[in-house]
């Protein structure tokens, strides 16, 4: 049940080819580094009354690898599922690595007559899931089949209006300003005009937001338009915006590894750390002019 | 189909009152507002090949009020279980308003004819949930039943001390500093010292981590310890927070209404917008010196 810091730390970032730019005349080509985010499945391992052994999926939760094992204890504790440490007789790895070197799969053994309340477990493995990652097993299952291909989408928009975006997002949150508690995600046209916004302490209900309101306003595929994000891009972002079919997401915050894949494999163009002055394109940067 | 920006505004914060700290010495009781986070029911109605209608429970998502029919439609859109606006008949709110005059249940009615893959739906409903967030439908099921009792626990720590915490939590994020998309959650004594962290791109990973880590070190009930969060409180961290009997969570971002809901309910003492020299007190101030 020991840890590997060492290897968490590798494993915990990954190494992605971006292009900086600056004062939107400069672009640079770098290496950088984001955050890892992988599935990691949790099955439990537990005894039936007869004595016999047997096993059960629990959960598959997206993950930044290391610490797999406090993370698949943890949750089966904040869940409900084990009560103390003395239920748990140890915390195997499972399967072969990935392409990175990784196992993606724990299995927590219970020790012998530890009873598992499956109606308990049963709420919380077969119930709804609204946020995207639950249950998608690996990046061909996170993958929703969308229709729109975006491989040859001709949105483009001028690198200095992209840098205004920010401030524009940030001027229709005023309402909300107050709280500091919401994400707000935007849709803008190739002018930099903001055509609609919309907020919620959920950073995935806010595109879901925007993307409903797109929907009933028949914007959809949305071919003339990119997507802003007040925070962070994670995977079940890149594929609201595939599903959508916009090209662009532009987000003020950091991506994740997987978003960055993602985006590649989508052919979305990516932007991060959008600011006034300057930001980074971790994929297709044809599309920023 | 048609929204209500007022009552969306209305909706969306909640107010509450607050203990503001500023320079650790002086302590004012004032009025504030959070973001609302309540549960939003979302119910497809459709039609059988008989030409008979049926109904079927397909998402409960925590959200901020407003907008709740874009959210319906574009979850359902983004999921990829309806696949244009024609399909879309309307949008009925459903069921009583709660306390707060909210109605927590939408209905998107598919125009007769349109097909319902069920097995998508199956797949996207009964899977499995790690957030925490999915299929709680009401406060009364988000609390999870925790065996500590908190409103008596005597953890106590200096205002001084408190404040010094976001910076120890973010030496401690060196490594990750570069990618700037990991959240972190620290577990700390009385005397301000940090004795563990962990990180995740998932807010509730993190702390699961935390929490795992405590557990398979006898720490837990977590008496003796508070957790600080680098970024924000939602309802999930508190209930976490709960089961693992810890009475003091202080957050770096905002607190959501159901996280200082939850955390009046548990006795938890819950801080928020955590910096070195102010921060604010949500709940039970009393433990805070």
């Amino acid at each position: 049940m020991s840890v590997d810091p060492e290897g968490a730390r590798k494993h915990s970032v990954r190494q992605v080819e971006i292009r900086r730019v600056v004062d939107a005349a400069e672009a640079s080509s770098t290496a950088d580094v984001v955050a890892a985010e992988e599935p990691l499945g949790i099955r439990l391992g537990y005894s039936r009354p007869d004595g016999s052994r047997a096993e059960e999926d629990v959960s598959i939760t997206m993950r930044t690898p290391g610490y797999d094992a406090d993370l698949a204890v943890g949750f089966l504790f904040t869940e409900g599922i084990i009560h103390s440490h003395s239920e748990v007789q140890g915390v195997v790895p499972r399967g072969q690595p990935d392409l990175n070197g990784l196992i993606n799969s724990v299995r927590v053994d219970l020790v012998p007559g530890v009873e598992v309340d499956f109606k308990r477990l049963e709420r919380h493995f077969y119930t709804s899931s609204s946020c995207g990652v639950c249950g998608k097993a690996s990046l061909d299952l996170v993958a929703v089949q969308g229709r729109f291909d975006l491989h040859g989408a001709t949105f483009k928009i001028a690198a200095e209006t992209l840098g205004k975006l920010p401030a524009l997002l940030a001027s229709r949150q005023a309402v909300f300003e107050q709280t500091g508690g919401l994400h707000a995600s935007g849709l803008f046209d190739s002018n930099g005009d903001i055509v609609a916004t919309r907020e919620d302490v959920g950073r995935h209900n806010a595109l879901d937001k925007l993307i409903g309101d797109a929907l009933l306003h028949d914007r959809v595929p949305l071919t003339d338009y990119g997507i802003v994000l007040s925070g962070r891009a994670s995977f079940e972002l890149m594929q609201k915006a595939k599903m959508a079919g916009c090209a662009l997401v532009a987000a003020v915050g950091a991506p994740s590894s997987l978003a960055v894949e993602l985006a590649v494999q989508f052919g979305i163009t990516l932007v991060g750390f959008l600011k006034a002055r300057r930001f980074n394109v971790y994929s297709r940067p044809d599309r920023i002019l």
